[in-house]
């Protein structure tokens, strides 16, 4: 939809560029450092899984003000009193700064930093909307799909929500967000060839409707493609499935899309062995979740795989997280001040923050701490690693590497998971807290802020 | 994000291109009419509004296959038996159907067409998931603004949402479909310039934050925005609004983005009108929706704007709609076939529909009936309207006017809902019925379906 404005600098909230106007204008020069993270889980989430770091520093390397968006912001009324400095600045606009990251597909928990930005304060500023809004949608679809893999339980899970993912970008990222989350590919033509991620497809209704005969429908339909899975509900399913076995023509697969699916399957599933098509696969679509697939996996349902759309690619009971971008540490000439926000209701740490996960001797994860990036824990795995440095890429990957990569991380991390932690029910939380050097920073900070600041 | 791919073939669902080798391979050729509409309204909704029409016409104009994607669809092992006959198709597609449309920011209900497309059956069937990804996300958005204004009862609504919108286009594009709604800008700056809708920004705690001072930071940004909205709870709400005071600079406004807003909103403007600074707005924003703010207003909150984030962005509470694109019609070389779908728990009605919306004498909407498109109700308004013929748009509008236009239709036609389908709460549903023509049509089909096709 927005060929001409990809990483344009406009796709900001204003108010990045108002703050951006007053520390340019004002002279305030500073080096600040941000963090990224998540406030809490959803109520149906027990961790989520980091994703879209590769569009995030793709954003970072490119973004730039043309010459006609510098002009709209200089005549919005509000930019009355700025002068040209702040222009000519928007015009040389690069990202300079330090990016620190949690891998794609890395596992993650509230309070840990999944991005820390240390920049000249301006631009770490103006990159806060797109980054929030890239990493924000790819790791909340990345973690509805970890619960949808989870719940078929090694059978064949497909994306097929593009219809209904918020827009024409957002079911495409959806479907590699889904593969990250351990799906087996997509319907979404473009993301497959994108982001050589596997497609697949069916056959709609449509087919079947513009038909005048349904057996011709089928019948057609293999001529051209022999290794299909053809869809049986757009009148009678067994009816359907009677006319595709008369044929004799045995298809890849058949696709129930609507009705008892529960009962369907099963009878599917015996006619289909009855007949000696053993190998013919019994493929389910249509308002599915986890919590469906699920169910219908402990009522034993013989099925092989599932297509799932709206409710994975809008993860439609949590489509969102209360994901921030926090200024953690401010560098004036040398001088480095921690900062934090307390509000009456909300609190931020301060400080730069580095993750230690630590492991029990079988593997299996024990606690993570959130601690000064300046620690160090023997034994612990560091989660934030460099990934851009003066605003180039440290190993930037070949396109594609980043969802097969991130897929194999998620999916060897999601085995580490204690077992609570890894199913669908709500578990006991995952045990992750601060160090104590950063909780003395927390109680220092308060302190000087109570005697200095209010 | 995507800016390679902005009209791409390639985005579309696995399945319509299999299905349109099938069309091109088998010779199976037919003009077809598809219909787009909503199934049912999620419990919270009792009225949907149209959007998105200007981009799905924009990608309808402009949808190709490049040279590139056409070779990654041939090497596709599904398309193996696929001869060169369908890429040749491809490599000279373009769209040339005909399509008729509600106007965007159309008041609709469930059933109802808001988007018909009569085309060559592979064209119609090539465009059908990008065009219900762009009508549906858009409507999903506008949907939940109508209800966030509806609230607000005539106050500001600033949309705040992008950066939990799902990417970035999304993000855009909520901006627009809000404004749609009755919003009355957007903190969007790209959506600002691209669609020409007012833009709203403050300060962010990062810019206090920042500052060793508060009142510091405070002042610093009124040199550079005398015209600001000052953010008060980085630290203490009402510390911060007497460090305010006491400079003896008038802000434009204040925003409160946390806390107890209720009691802080009153003891702010009651502060702010002691010292004479009637006219400085209160403005509130964090975590708000149509409830929070319907209850702060019944609980006679003193607030003169709302900036409205996730919940709009994302329509969090409902954030898809069960949206189709369902085959009505085929019209097989002069030969015109009525469609439908038939199976057990779902059903479609054939032919090529109509809109008519009936008022009573005051101007308030009484019923509506889905029509055969043939028929006419004197009295009646039809909704649908042509906009593209021959896979030009008619009466293509300048950039920026389709948002403008759109939401000055929608609140000319929310003035005419009877009143309790304009509130929040659940409502006797609006009367939508299809027309003895059309139920006639859907019997006469289901007899034909038992006698011929089963």
């Amino acid at each position: 939809m927005l060929s001409d404005c990809k990483f344009s600098g406009l796709l900001t909230d204003l108010y990045e560029l108002t703050m951006a106007a007053g520390y340019v204008q004002s002279g305030f020069e500073a080096r600040a450092t941000f963090e990224l993270y998540v406030r809490s889980l959803p109520e149906r989430r027990n961790y989520l899984v980091a994703a879209g770091l590769e569009q995030a520093l793709e954003f970072l390397e490119n973004m730039r003000f043309s010459g006609e968006e510098i002009a709209y912001i200089r005549n919005l009324p509000v930019f009355g009193k700025v002068s040209s400095k702040f222009f000519d600045y928007l015009s040389d606009f690069r990202f300079t700064g330090d990016v620190c990251a949690i891998p794609e597909g890395t596992i993650y928990f509230p309070g840990e930093p999944v991005l820390r930005v240390t920049a000249p304060i301006v631009q770490a500023q103006l990159v806060e909307t797109s980054l929030l809004s890239i990493l924000h949608f790819q790791s909340v679809i990345a973690s509805k799909a970890a619960r949808i893999t989870a719940a078929a339980a090694g059978r064949q899970v497909i994306e097929f929500g593009s219809r209904r993912a918020h827009g024409i970008e957002a079911g495409v990222l959806a479907a590699r967000a889904a593969y990250i989350g351990g799906c087996e590919g997509t319907s979404n033509t473009y993301a497959g060839h994108r982001f050589n991620i596997p497609v697949y497809g069916t056959q709609a209704h449509s087919w079947i409707m513009a038909h005048a005969d349904e057996a011709e429908a089928f019948s057609s339909f293999l001529d051209v493609f022999p290794q299909a899975t053809l869809l049986v509900d757009t009148y009678n399913v067994r009816a359907a499935v009677e006319k595709i076995i008369a044929l004799g023509r045995k298809p890849h697969g058949i696709r129930l899309d609507s009705g008892n699916v529960l009962a369907d399957s099963e009878w599917l599933r015996n006619r289909l062995d009855q007949v000696g098509w053993n190998d013919v696969e019994v493929f389910v679509s249509g308002d599915l979740d986890e919590e469906r697939i699920e169910s219908l996996l402990n009522s034993s349902a013989r099925i092989n795989g599932f297509g799932v759309g709206t409710a994975l690619s809008t993860s439609s009971d949590a489509p969102a997280l209360g994901v921030i971008y926090k200024l953690v540490e401010v560098d004036v000439g040398g001088r480095v001040q921690s900062a934090a926000k307390f509000s009456e209701d909300k609190h931020t740490y301060p400080g730069s923050k580095q993750v230690f996960r630590f492991s029990n001797p079988d593997g299996i994860l024990s606690h993570d701490i959130i601690g000064h990036e300046d620690e160090s824990y023997p034994g612990a795995q560091p989660l934030l690693v460099g990934v851009m440095r003066e605003g180039h890429r440290i190993n930037a990957k070949e396109s594609g590497a980043g969802a097969h990569a991130a897929q194999k991380r998620f999916l060897a991390g999601r085995d580490r998971l204690p077992k609570a932690i890894r199913g669908l029910d709500a578990a006991v939380r995952f045990p992750v807290q601060y160090s104590r050097k950063l909780e003395d920073l927390f109680i220092q900070f308060r302190e000087n802020l109570a005697s200095s600041r209010t």
